[in-house]
């Protein structure tokens, strides 16, 4: 028999979110050796059987320490794990863990920050984030965008977390798609092209509800085609998200550039709608950014 | 026997929208002689039954001229009545209306806007905005706003319709308190007080899409009470859509005053976001408003 150059799997790191789970075998080194999303998010927990869970997951990939991290460590996941306060570093999460069985099981916290007149939380997000600047993918002086259900814009100095902000801008997309006044056309493809560059141009007064309206009053007096719907309300949100953030406190991001995180498709939008505001971004792989900051996470907790 | 001084009904003025009805009987000198309001809008028509609608309302009041105005002339409606562009007269808009049955039934047109890079259109509003004026309820010259799920701000010159914006405030609202991260709250009280006014200040800066998730961070983070967040999140949409009126195409109204058609209830947070916002405002009864542009373009029909 020939000798296989195989790595032995050490540690089993869960991405739990709200809708997916995404599970990521690794060996000692970092190396990951299989990675299996599924559907099993929280809220297909209903609150209750995250030990049978992680048994069956630990049934499937052997009786590893495992590292969970997530909307699963919110009050309607396994076991509220907290925030720690921005500016947030690795070490400092590590150091705020939640151990569900010391050793064993680990559940990381999400980060809050609170002054100048606003709060924001996040959970999940951060693992990415300090990740990214851990592993090189960007600077360690950085501006960051998550887009999303939720996007996250966050600030990295010297490799920590030290501001962030969250806008509704995917829910809000979501929820006027589903029902109302406009949901009519919301159903077509979103894509880059002149109706979103529109929308995102429409969004720089800083007045969206207007805007919103009226994206269905130009369908309504045959200004704009029903299929160009989508792209254009698309645009007008996202860039009033973009546009809010360059004009308050990623301002100096139009010099030193933003780096996005997110898949290709959603990614590009942001990317579009960032260089019709005149600032310059780039796509940074979020889940190479997550194995990043877990394994540094799992480093610093042995 | 007495003599008694009855007058006559002789016109129905109907104020038809998308979930309620309400009928106005009038004499021939305008006097209202009975009104009813029930909830056949036309979504509860189904896009058809207006005709038999229309003899029901004859049936119990007489066999007279009837003059509709709202959604029941939209493409939705009994027979799309088209759109007068602003601005648009009281003279104009007689001179357009849908005659359903010549000398009998008439549907009045909505009013559409397009220029400067954005569109927008209303349906009834326009009776309303013109009669405040008609009736010296405002003055010619004047800064109007229609609180609601689709908020109408208003410009008229002269008399005339000159302009005008509609904002997506009350559904948007609507929308976040019937699911989503928002609804935890949005069931409760909205009313004028400390929180209310913290929305409408928060909403200044223009970026709403990051106000509404920090309103739950700060919920989540036990920054503000459960049963205050309603009122905080009303404020936020209406300073928002406040804000950027006064910031835009209301500007001139900051020194002039606005005048508010609206119910005391939701009137008064218009009345207290444009306070905060250091714009005096005033209520003017819509009711008596909707009744002088009906029963004048009616004049101008005969």
């Amino acid at each position: 028999m020939e000798a296989e150059s195989t790595l032995e799997a050490t540690t089993l790191a869960v991405d739990w979110g709200s809708t997916n789970r995404r599970v990521f075998v690794l060996a000692a080194d970092g190396t990951v050796l299989e990675t299996a999303q599924d559907d099993r998010g929280i809220l297909a927990m209903d609150g209750s059987g995250f030990a049978a869970e992680a048994a069956s997951m630990r049934g499937r990939w052997g009786d590893l320490p495992m590292l969970c991290a997530g909307m699963v460590g919110s009050n309607r996941g396994w076991v509220d794990a907290g925030y720690v306060s921005a500016p947030a570093s690795l070490a400092a999460i590590a150091a705020a863990v939640h151990w569900v069985e010391p050793g064993h099981t680990a559940i990381v916290p999400g980060v809050s920050r609170d002054g100048n007149g606003r709060a924001d939380i996040m959970r999940g997000e951060e693992v990415q984030l300090l990740g990214a600047a851990a592993a090189g993918l960007v600077a360690a002086d950085s501006w960051l965008c998550q887009p999303g259900t939720h996007a996250k814009w966050a600030r990295l100095k010297g490799g920590d977390l030290v501001d962030f902000t969250t806008a509704m801008t995917g829910e809000i997309f979501a929820q006027l798609g589903r029902s109302g006044l406009l949901a009519d056309g919301l159903d077509g493809t979103v894509q880059d092209g002149a109706d979103f560059r529109a929308g995102v141009q429409a969004a720089r007064g800083g007045d969206l509800l207007a805007r919103l309206f009226g994206a269905r009053a130009s369908l309504v007096l045959g200004k704009r085609d029903r299929t160009d719907q989508a792209s254009y309300v698309s645009g007008l949100l996202i860039g009033s998200d973009c546009a809010a953030r360059l004009d308050s406190d990623f301002a100096d991001a139009r010099a030193d550039g933003v780096d996005v995180l997110a898949s290709p498709a959603l990614g590009n939008l942001y990317l579009a709608a960032l260089d019709e505001l005149g600032c310059a971004a780039r796509l940074v792989d979020s889940h190479a950014a997550f194995l990043a900051g877990i394994t540094q996470i799992w480093s610093l907790l042995k």
